[in-house]
């Protein structure tokens, strides 16, 4: 990226333009169809219909239907407006450090943003395990069936409330928690709890979808099967589209009761751009690049951890990398100021990156995914000269 | 537009495409952003600011605030949410033939669809007077004290309820109702109730926007000043942009107690794209188009209507065009199997139209705004023949 004044800057931050910033073959896929045809799809067009199946079979689930929109907050709207007419109940769960979008039904189920935790009458929320941070607090061995715990006392509340389940929404990898490592077994028993009380279980996969993780879908990487899958931010590598992925079993009720038309989603530019997405990832091999390039920077960072003690662990998969950093590795004093100055230091020397986490103490490494290892080495390099200069 | 099989058919119904079909300036800004930049609104960019500078200038009213959304949905959303977080109440009211979007809280102002009028404690919907229709009922005279009356008992319902008023969403010309000719002076008495309510007035104009009735703005076409102005459709030609606007005193509320952040919306390519539009709209002079054109295909059913006394009342303003099908014009029985048909031979003879209102007996006439006399002349000539066909 370049900024006004013509400097350079390497983006390690941006998930959208995920095959790359002003990707040609995006661009020319946008521009040729939009000097065809660009219209609702009252008028039924095969630009739509073809990619809709090519995006099905990159599931290995047996879905089979796909409901367009045009933000990630639209998809999420309707995945929780289809849990709500097809489950048992009408309680959502989330988690704690959830942001699933911006309308009012959604914002009800994210937390983060909310200045004081707000307390509605079929929302609860349950906190994620993590085997770096949770392990000074209930014993390591104890995690899985402490926060298992957890889901069912929120499942029981809603009960109680006489709410009942309609479902669990969920980032796949957990984002907003900072990419915490759960227990092995942790969201196939979720998902188990989920079910028996009658709910669906809603991936939000905005975040963790189309690569990221090195697989293609962040629930294969973390071993679960979701009933409604939301997709978002990079579909389109910046044009808007977004949607959500089902069975027929479930969407047929909604739309046996809903008239869902949404303008501009499923028109043919979008389908257009999301198409060449996907070739994208296919022909340049984004996944295998994901985990390689992933795998360097969690290699340098690891041999950087050596010196610098204030890097108390390194997560992710993929090219999402979280680092959690300490004030003390007994401790683990979240070094939060400390985050804040790297971040703006790598800023100055031309490298973008965030922070994420309860504390935000975790920077945040979540480049596009034709990252190359040229690039893995330029960002190990401004952060070893920025932890230096802490 | 063109079917798959080469078929030529004059759009007579599209409102997205609104400076015309694949608009190559339009296409040109898209692409030439697009090898540019196209990302989110955390990076500040020129493009945007002057797009939302540009737009507001568009306005007599003194708004100073664009917020950017991806769909007319979106932008109704944040519309409703803005007004109950500002007004005395969080009551809503809306007309009785609403649509205003697909998530669940603009739904709950949206009874177009609802299969069984739903009743929700905290939204009324009223009746829109019609000049022509409802004068077999009240006397003509007393239509705007009847209307302005059932108003009067929405909010006071919201009030004894305990809900109170937020506000009143309105699409300005009443489109669903099918462009009713409403009595002189409504729209500015319920302006002036709801704000007496302490409620604020919400102006949708995602489909009466961007010179669709020959002015820029619907409201400034019935003659009332809004709150809150939503935007949507034609807005980038068909690229997902939408919007809200207003004013300081009224957003900076909703600021400074929600983080709204919209992934797509505010990037660079929706912005050129609507930019593009307002020069089509500029340049090419699309409100006095509309305003001439709309006038050959009114004056030119009028004269058809003298030999076909199945068309009871002509209306609408610029390319906005509804005809009033009746089976005889005393009871005005609403001729709906006719416009049916009339709409189905239209289509077989290459013309796209299609019908709203109560009845949807009322053709449905809104072509793109760069529709020509001769195009006037082509629609005209297609419906004096499927007339005969009837």
């Amino acid at each position: 990226m370049y900024g006004a004044d013509g400097r350079r800057y390497l983006d390690c931050y941006n998930n959208i333009p995920s095959v790359g910033h002003c990707n040609p073959r995006v661009v020319d896929a946008i521009e040729r169809q939009a000097r065809i045809l660009n219209v609702h799809s009252r008028y039924l067009d095969s630009v739509v219909v073809a990619y809709a199946e090519r995006l099905l079979g990159t599931f290995r689930e047996k879905f089979d239907q796909v409901i367009f929109t045009c933000t990630g907050s639209e998809a999420n709207e309707q995945a929780i407006r289809i849990a709500r007419m097809v489950a048992r109940g009408k309680g959502m769960i989330c988690t704690d450090l959830a942001y699933h979008g911006n309308t009012v039904a959604v914002d009800r189920v994210s937390p983060l943003f909310h200045h004081q935790r707000q307390m509605f009458t079929d929302v609860r929320s349950i906190p994620v395990p993590d085997l770096y941070r949770s392990a000074g607090g209930p014993q390591r061995d104890d995690l899985l069936e402490t926060y298992l715990g957890k889901l069912e006392s929120a499942i029981a509340s809603l009960e109680e409330a006489g709410v009942g389940v309609a479902g669990i929404i969920l980032c796949s990898v957990f984002a907003n928690e900072g990419l915490p490592r759960v227990p092995p077994g942790f969201l196939s028993g979720v998902t188990e709890r989920v079910h028996k009380a009658g709910g669906l279980v809603i991936a939000d996969e905005v975040q963790a979808g189309f690569g990221r993780t090195g697989q293609m879908w962040g629930h294969e990487l973390m071993g679960f099967v979701p009933d409604i899958v939301t997709l978002g931010k990079p579909m389109g590598n910046g044009y808007p589209i977004a949607g959500l992925i089902g069975r027929s079993e479930v969407f047929d009720a909604f739309r046996k009761k809903v008239f869902y038309f949404n303008t501009f989603a499923a028109a043919q530019v979008g389908a257009a751009a999301a198409n060449a997405v996907l070739d994208e990832i296919e022909d340049r091999q984004l996944l295998r690049n994901a985990r390689d390039v992933g795998e360097v920077i969690r290699t340098g960072l690891r041999e950087l951890a050596k010196d610098h003690p204030i890097i108390g662990a390194i997560r992710g998969e993929g090219l999402w990398v979280g680092v959690d950093l300490v004030r003390n590795s007994g401790s683990k004093e979240p070094a939060v100021t400390e985050a804040r100055h790297l971040v703006n230091q790598l800023r100055r020397s031309g490298i973008l990156l965030s922070r994420m986490g309860e504390f935000d103490n975790v920077l945040k490494i979540r480049p596009p995914l034709v990252f190359s290892r040229a690039d893995a080495d330029e960002l190990l390099a401004g952060i070893r000269q920025a932890l230096r200069l802490l």
